[in-house]
């Protein structure tokens, strides 16, 4: 299944199916199949496969009047991040690609060894943002803007110590983030306040099933900035593969239903080019992941939006 | 107010006001009264100045009979982390003690300058431990195992680019954490993992709201591992202090209510002695900070808590 999180105009968000150009609305349809369905995508993930396998019997079993009832066009809605408020920091992963190695280690201040174990940081609830939201440049804090295409992984199912040949099991499905990094503003080498401000993970469009994605370490990521592509690779070229992270983060923390993981960046930032290319405002990127779909936000400077 | 999150026995925690001897249940109060309050912190939190005016009123009007019908003894509960399960990650902050930066710079990888800008960190909600718990010593991923008594604050109002002078009017609280922190388990110099495993953030043993602190930066900080004194100092100290950390904190994140900024620890950690000291199962921690109290926690090995 995609699923969203959308809204009409202004009203509070709820939870969404794609099908097609239509979005059923997930308690809309429940209420009228008489067999209750959330309104937030993190009940829905808390219910695991059950709950996708309910909605899609009774999407299935209603009568085309019926699914009428309780859908709009998608093109009616503003969709919304995925998960627009997680229960905590997403988990992001640093340096998973080689040549994304390669290139900090240029421009950054990081080594040019591969990473013998996962790099983690983390970037709070308040980074998470939609499609075709703004990103926010604070200039008082930042010149170097830049952007990070990643896959992302949901967590349906939490743990401690989970072995690899069981980690996917502990996948919900998948999403895109543009990790957006402030690259002046690490202090004493901490990345939270580079990778931390307010909308620095643009998250969606949607959130496709793991059951969708037939192998989600061949997926084709792309990054766009004002149309010109900057990043164009693959998930195949991950350092740590996705259940290496899992296995790897879960032997650190206990791991919760709803948790993220930003997988990590291809090499093309900003900060690896020569010279060097940041975002200002009115830049458009567009971060785009095989099967999930294409994430679009626009700078804008921090006075525009106070 | 006192606050605290207890339980007795194995039920679900519940929220109360410690008087004396004596916890009066929150929730309970607010029944016999019929003015109802609510059963956790974070809502308690939530409802700010009024809360505490309520509750304070409540417990004044009541009579001897009302108040020892929704009363335990203290020392029949089980105190927990006054705010069990945050809503995002802690917001740690290092490096914020004069004497502290150097014994770092000594014996870990910092800076011997002063930090011109709070250095930040955060701990998943998942380090979250109570007074009374074990600590987990994984062998398996560190052999560095340090204690850092800090004052930690709690947020009772949000906001973003909030001045310094308006800062104090954002603290809700105060409660003691033990940033406790694994010093070979950093990654690429980041500190996740190295303060993010699971019970390294044991918290409470109360959470004194902040009308009962005449001045939180002369407040005696101490520590002891096995009844020997390993920090002393005062949070007069401090680099930075309570109102710079609020105003700089919110100009890169939007804070938000029941937000916990551990302020940083004092000179005296394991790590910056000579030679270096570690905690291993067994050992017994105490952290202390004046007009709170303290906090006692136990080492043990993860194989032991399977």
């Amino acid at each position: 299944m995609k699923l969203v999180t959308y809204r009409i105009n202004h009203t509070p968000s709820r939870l969404g199916f794609i099908e097609g150009e239509m979005i059923i609305d997930a308690e809309k349809l429940g209420h009228i199949k008489s067999s209750p369905l959330p309104n937030t995508m993190l009940e829905f993930i808390d219910m695991g496969t059950d709950g996708i396998n309910k909605a899609t019997n009774l999407i299935n079993t209603a009568s085309k009047e019926q699914l009428q009832e309780c859908s709009i066009p998608l093109a009616n809605a503003t969709l919304m991040a995925p998960i627009p408020k997680p229960r905590k920091n997403i988990f992001g992963i640093g340096l998973n690609y080689t040549e994304h190695v390669a290139e900090s280690a240029r421009t950054l201040d990081t080594s040019k060894d591969l990473p013998q174990q996962p790099v983690i940081f983390s970037k709070p609830p308040t980074t998470v943002t939609g499609p075709n939201t703004n990103i926010i440049h604070n200039q008082k804090i930042t010149k170097q803007l830049d952007y990070e295409v990643e896959l992302a992984v949901v967590l349906g199912k939490g743990g401690k110590n989970i072995p690899k040949d069981e980690a996917m099991d502990h996948v919900y499905g998948y999403t895109v983030i543009n990790d957006i990094s402030a690259r002046d503003c690490r202090r004493s080498g901490q990345w939270i306040v580079s990778k931390g401000q307010d909308t620095f993970a643009p998250m969606g469009p949607v959130l496709v099933t793991r059951d969708e994605i037939a192998d989600p370490h061949n997926l084709n990521l792309r990054l766009t900035v004002n149309g010109v592509e900057k990043q164009n690779s693959n998930t195949k070229f991950m350092l740590f593969n996705i259940s290496d992270l899992i296995h790897d983060l879960s032997t650190v923390f206990t791991l919760e239903e709803g948790d993220i993981i930003a997988t990590g960046t291809p090499a093309g930032v900003g900060a690896g080019r020569d010279p060097q290319e940041f975002m200002w405002p009115g830049d458009v990127v567009e971060a785009t992941v095989e099967g999930i779909g294409t994430l679009r936000n626009t700078i804008v400077d921090s006075e525009e939006v106070q």
